[in-house]
């Protein structure tokens, strides 16, 4: 901490002018610290593109001076871009807290990472390293172990909220209201704090609320089977169900991968203790109707989800029976609403009852704080620099507002765009460089393209749009069965460029025949950077653009 | 703070069952704290009362110990009761805040009561007694300078909130969080807290809100003459409704007596600093009718308050034009909606705009905590023991639900009635005996009758409800122009003793013509006394019920 002469910068890699892909980071010219690595999932439907990360150039430059990755908790857009980073940049330690650590090692087993670094913490942790130290502050959010991120620089403190709540009347655990009365007391530089609710007046609903309703629709409907479909990671919401299904008699079959996962981290941290509650979906036949509660994945649309291939009449194990009555305990996250507007008319063509929070508000609650909440944090910490943080633009705008209204002066509060940094100096905080920053589209499935694909790309090929090329391949005879179907994004219209599109799918063609000239044995990962490294060159020959080449081949065997 | 053995006792005189009348007892062998001294307004029309105060027949038995009168803040139901009380009680000091004591010191000018021992206090002021001290931590509330009040006694802290909110965005200074936190952590054995609005969920509108909405009427109706009626003890509300007026280029004319009042505290406070803006009547004439707004008393529906005159067209200096606007800031206090109503309907048919906040919601906050404040206060506090004050039942009761869902030990919840005490003791809190207390009703028109009628009245006789005997006297003649008008409430069902009922107006007859025998001078007080110690023996004697008995008499001349 003597360091007085180090100038302690903040940025974001991602998270500022859209709600995903977290990551922020402070650092000075010894040391980085970096809070969260989270996915987006992107806003339309484009074939091929499974997550949005973050451009990294700036940590995989840097990444001798890294002392570690702090996770606020585990939701996707905090934890999700772990794999992808690790794959890139040597992170020497991950500090997380208990559930975020179990998710973040199944996350890693899956994608068959290895990674021995990591480090769980608590309320009571406190790190300290060269220039910075760093401890944690418990929050509500609808996820259990969320933390705010409290580091301590030369230039002062700075807290990073992560995503929180004030629920009062919480299932765990509640906002140490006390500790940051006293940061704030002691005096916090600067504050990050998440906009996404920024929009919202009042107080968010407690999640006790929930409770009760789940416990209504219980009572209310006590002779039907109950299908209920919410957030997996809401192991606190999963945690009252289990309470709600012993209290009514009821046993739990989950469906749906994540849940399944929620289950094991929910038993395996003694968050719900009652294993015998939990059965397979073959012991069910043997029990009644309302002996049963199915909880599952799908509350938002997904199509692959246990609810949506239930109510396509496709799901192996459940056929939907006229009285079932299906809840879903969640709100479509802004994007979803025509998927689950979907699933739910093909409930209703199957004649179950369908519960929503349409018709009962209490069903759901936003683990985000609304006005005054945000308004609590910013009175509670009383920061003299502010920084809203995890939001779209008019999000950041309001909160900014709302800071001002609390008193932080409006020249000391910072709306950045992603890249776009502040530098704590001794006499005060000012705005300053830019780094690297921007969308890179990642093929999740598969993991092993990331390399060759996602790095490569970034945010040059992110400018010119994406071509997504789709190829229907038989496998066995070693040919496409159509010519390639080619679409673009912000690249170029296809409307207007026929002839470019076709002359792409002829390439392709060619590409691909090339390709099995010279391969005896088909290998996907092997086809695809082919047709992207060749259709990349070709593409800016003739059009001096690069968008991100997208290939999806529909393998036929 | 040595006596360790003292048990210290708590109990209300008031405020428990109801909304009104507090008055809150911190006491042990030694010493006695009191907190608030309010009023009630009668519920129905009961002709002749003004006022509901308390039974003080503890306070006057043991009026050696008291060491002072503590007041929260300056609303009628805290401080109302101070004259009736200075008459009966020796009070050695009343510790105030600044705008209370202006507040009070008002009062007692206006009644006549002379008093020297008021002691102003702020948040940083303590006083110490032999066994107890007392502090102040500052509330956001409808009136200025609110503040809670914590008692160190030998058995711990307690605290009573006083009156309030948790405005996070607060026009004056904001409730003071950190301190609450900090006395939180240290330890509080016992909170006393409001409980008004507990059955209100969510978080309460700040006052910033009605800021914007006066501002948005204003510049909707920038060419109209303006009417404002809010209620004249909210000062920060009419600080903003000075702003805007200036914004707008408006001089203020205040019509009615507490206005008045209101705005003389807050200039000689500096609440308000532009004195120019203010107007007399006649000099409104010179001025066009968007110059002008018109600021005044009346928004309860109150049928001698300014508004109530100017909407029928009796006051004298005011007519409507039919493009006026008439701005309610305000909500009907409960039970007064049909009065507001009849003021709103006489204003449609003068031709006037009306704004209410039934069609703008933003234009009244009220100044009570809601629940997730009340929450908010259960959580910073941390109390061990929890006694729910200032409502009625259901509300200290929906109160108590908040604490327990606050983690609060259900059996270390105390709802209690008026007169109902708890001790502290070494061990733990525990229900203890039943103190005197029960609702006294006051004629306040006339203070001097107090001694004579309140204080021998009491509860005895509001057991066996009241008897009302209204009185035409043509005080020339020293003749009754009508037979006595007589009617009860709670006494006896008139149209079932209508002998009953002739004949008490009978006997009040005989009891003036023998007062005007022996007195040569008519005399109000004289009169009315005479008629209460005389029909009250004649009822008992007939009935075997004592009635609390109000003459009013209607002079003529």
């Amino acid at each position: 901490m003597k360091e007085k002469k180090l100038t302690t910068s903040v940025f974001a890699l991602g998270g500022l002018g859209e709600v995903g892909k977290n990551m922020y980071v402070i650092k000075n010219d010894k040391e980085i610290i970096i809070i969260d690595a989270g996915v987006m999932f992107p806003k339309s439907d484009l074939p091929g593109v499974d997550y949005v990360i973050q451009d990294i150039t700036y940590l995989k430059e840097n990444e001798d001076k890294i002392v570690g990755l702090f996770i606020t908790h585990g939701h996707e857009d905090h934890i999700g871009g772990i794999p992808f980073l690790l794959g890139s940049v040597k992170i020497p330690k991950i500090y997380t807290s208990k559930i975020a650590n179990d998710l973040i090692i199944k996350k890693l087993i899956d994608r068959d990472v290895r990674y021995d670094n990591m480090v769980v913490f608590d309320e009571n942790s406190e790190f300290k390293f060269s220039t910075m130290s760093v401890e944690f502050i418990r929050i509500s959010h609808s996820i259990p172990d969320s933390y705010a991120i409290v580091i301590h620089t030369p230039q002062g403190t700075i807290m990073e909220t992560g995503d929180f709540k004030f629920d009062l009347t919480p299932i765990g655990p509640m906002s140490d209201i006390h500790k940051m009365a006293r940061l704030g007391e002691k005096g916090v530089k600067l504050l990050l704090s998440e906009s996404t609710n920024a929009l919202s007046p009042g107080f968010s609903k407690s999640e006790s609320c929930v409770d009760e309703s789940i416990e209504a629709i219980f009572t209310r409907y006590s002779s039907n089977r109950i299908i209920l479909a919410t957030f997996a990671s809401n192991i606190y919401r999963i945690k009252h169900i289990v309470e709600t299904c012993r209290e009514h008699g009821r046993k739990i079959v989950t469906f749906g991968r994540s849940m399944e996962s929620a289950k094991d981290i929910a038993l395996k941290n003694d968050l719900i203790t009652d294993k015998s509650i939990f059965i397979e979906a073959n012991e069910a036949k043997n029990l009644k109707k309302n002996e049963i509660c199915i909880l599952c994945t799908g509350s938002q649309g997904e199509p692959l989800a246990a609810l949506s291939r239930i109510a396509a009449g496709t799901h192996k194990q459940i056929t939907l029976l006229p009285d079932d009555i299906v809840i879903f305990s969640s709100n479509p996250i802004p994007g979803n609403a025509s998927a689950v507007n979907r699933v739910i008319n093909k409930l209703y063509l199957k004649g179950v009852k369908v519960v929503t929070n349409t018709e009962i508000s209490d069903i759901h609650a936003s683990g985000h704080a609304t006005q005054e909440e945000l308004k609590l944090m910013l009175r509670l910490i009383k920061p003299e620099y502010f920084m809203p943080i995890h939001g779209e633009y008019r999000m950041l705008k309001q909160h900014k507002n709302l800071a001002v209204a609390c008193d932080v002066d409006e020249d000391k509060i910072f709306i950045l765009k992603n890249g776009e940094s502040i530098d704590l100096t001794n006499e005060g905080i000012v705005k300053s460089k830019t780094y690297q920053a921007g969308d890179v589209y990642v093929d999740g499935s598969r993991v092993g393209s990331i390399g060759s694909v996602v790095l490569k790309d970034r945010k040059l090929m992110s400018k010119d749009g994406i071509l997504v090329a789709i190829l229907n391949l038989d496998v066995n005879k070693k040919e496409l069965l159509i010519h390639p179907n080619v679409t673009t994004r912000g690249f170029i219209l296809v409307n207007e460029n026929a002839n470019l599109i076709f002359s792409i799918s002829k390439r392709i063609e060619t590409i691909v025949k090339k390709y099995f000239q010279a391969n005896a044995k088909y290998n996907y990962l092997d086809l695809k950077n082919q047709i992207i490294l060749e259709l990349n060159s070709y593409i800016v020959e003739i059009t001096g653009r690069r968008p991100i080449i997208l290939p999806v081949i529909m393998e036929v065997k």
